[in-house]
């Protein structure tokens, strides 16, 4: 179902299309996102103003809302935005970053799952288990568990929200409830990056504009970083070098690549 | 006019003064901003706070107003800092990012012009045109034409607002209506990293702070900005690399290399 | 008292327990500032609204305070959480970003000395003599003076706030009123990139969560941050490669490094 073939395919009609992806995410990863959206070949846009979101939203290909450094005029935006990128029937990704860590993320969280109705979410094990309403322990935006201790979790919120639910770690897991594809590539080094869960939410983004199929564009978007990671840490001499040979990567990423290190 | 000498005059002019160009602009670029002007030898402020910006643009010698993520209480201080700027006489640099893509940015892109009466403009051609009311698809931030068909509309805008209008794209453009300068030098690969526009406009605020010619000061801006950009971009890899070898580049940057790179 | 081995015993122990630290900072070096904090071993995370402040500082081990691109939300932010980690007793850093530069800079920096009791202060020469009320020129948000000029100036302010101050530049200066450290590597190119003060704040702030001795573990960080400055300086080519190697530098530093470059 997932297979070297099919990730090149998508990743050939993103570069080939060049996909609007609109943005409200965070202060921290504005501009990683920004530059990883423009070397995967995706045309990005970031805007928050309640006055523009909508049009904005309107001549996207997909919206990405991030929460990681909210505050109540930003989550008007993001409300505002969900509401016409669902009406105009574009994907809407959702990073819930941090919930869980504060009572105000939990319930902006819960605001934009039932507003927004994302079709894809992704976070961390301590995101997902957090949405989710299980017990977890929290450190701010890091997960403190693995990522396949909220599978369970995130079968559970795939079904009740009815989005595809993407867990990133170590392993990353894609879901609708039914399936699971699992993504074994990457590097224990991109954690060290800050942002590079919500580079992939971006990336997610993109491909959820070019393949209908949420569940595989999730897993071709997640494969791609994880490959990605994997060779630009080998290049890497720590997270300052890596978050450069990452963009780079992107850029330059080939079929031989894909093919090469995808993990099945 | 314009040449290797003349830009080398201009650019030890600055490293000697390290002018203070205070910016407004958006959340995705101010790291690389700061980054540029500080390498290229200015010193560089961020601040938007209606409660500070006359004050501080009161103390700098250019003002950059940047829209690329815009909304009311940001506009305010754009506007509040424009018009300090003009009643002190110093520089004002805008660049319209977005400008076209929704009905909020073109209404306040109206406003700024209107009322902080830039001295320079600078923007893509889909940009430029949109300015200009001239119909442009556009995508977003990236432009959608190439420089030489927002040609027109520069030389429009530029009688019409009494500013400087620059065009940049793989050949930049700079008119004030009556005569044009060209800088063909550069790369492909610059629109690929965020940002590099908005980089544009605020080193162009550094050059207008030391040459009282704003035809001039902009076209050895972005001369310097676009034989930076073919240095580094011979020693990358791909946009992430290119974003770092840039910023060196404008720290290094040589007569010799000007006199050697800078096609006329 | 501080030596190689008290800087490597604090850095183990940082590195083994990765402090939870809270920022309220600017948008010119959040990512930056996080990047750092995780290479160094903490977990930072960024969160400045209202409704979250208190409950995000509650989780955390130190609370960092930048007001570099500061309005009057988020200084309702900053002092609501700097009152949650006073009352907590977690150690409260405080970045005077370009204070001087205007009326308004001055009178948030002197409501939040006050409201927030600040553990320790950090700032350039300029920021720590407009702080101790004395005449200084500013140029934004650089320095205009040697950091041994505000000696005394940070010796009042100590006394005065009951806070370690710090004053960064060609040498740092760490003192509590009566005893007065100083740190003496470094490199000149460190000022030429955006932000090293905010990050040198943050941090000191992952110190500070770690080491009760606030002159101490202040004298830790501004040792890490140096040493680490003058070996990046070494392999780079400007300030754009200084960014990347100064991360990297970071997540390698060794006992090694600290015990061959560190000057008493």
């Amino acid at each position: 179902m997932i297979n070297a073939k099919s990730i090149s395919t998508d990743l050939a009609a993103l570069r080939a299309n060049s996909p609007l992806v609109h943005n409200i995410t965070n202060f921290v990863v504005m501009n990683n996102t920004a530059n990883a959206l423009l070397a995967i070949g995706a045309s990005p846009v970031m805007a928050h103003a309640v006055e523009e979101v909508a049009d904005m939203a309107g001549i996207a290909s997909a919206l990405v809302i991030n929460i990681g450094t909210l505050n109540p005029l930003w989550v008007e935006g993001m409300i505002k935005a969900g509401i016409a990128a669902t009406a105009k029937g574009i994907p809407v990704i959702f990073d819930p970053v941090g919930v869980g860590a504060t009572p105000y993320r939990n319930e902006v969280a819960t605001q934009i799952i039932e507003k927004c109705k994302p079709t894809l979410i992704r976070g961390n094990a301590s995101e997902i288990m957090a949405l989710a309403k299980e017990n977890v322990a929290t450190k701010g935006v890091d997960s403190t568990v693995s990522a396949n201790a909220a599978l369970d979790a995130a079968k559970n919120l795939a079904v009740e929200t009815g989005a595809v639910v993407v867990i990133s770690g170590a392993e990353d897991f894609i879901t609708d409830g039914k399936q699971v594809l699992t993504i074994k590539n990457g590097s224990p080094l991109m954690p060290k990056v800050t942002g590079m869960g919500c580079t992939a939410s971006a990336v997610l983004g993109a491909f959820a504009a070019i393949n209908k199929n949420t569940l595989l564009a999730a897993a071709h978007g997640m494969a791609v970083m994880s490959i990605c990671g994997e060779i630009a840490a080998k290049k890497s001499a720590g997270p300052g070098s890596l978050q450069m040979h990452f963009i780079d990567t992107l850029y330059n990423l080939s079929d031989k690549d894909i093919a090469d290190l995808f993990i099945a």
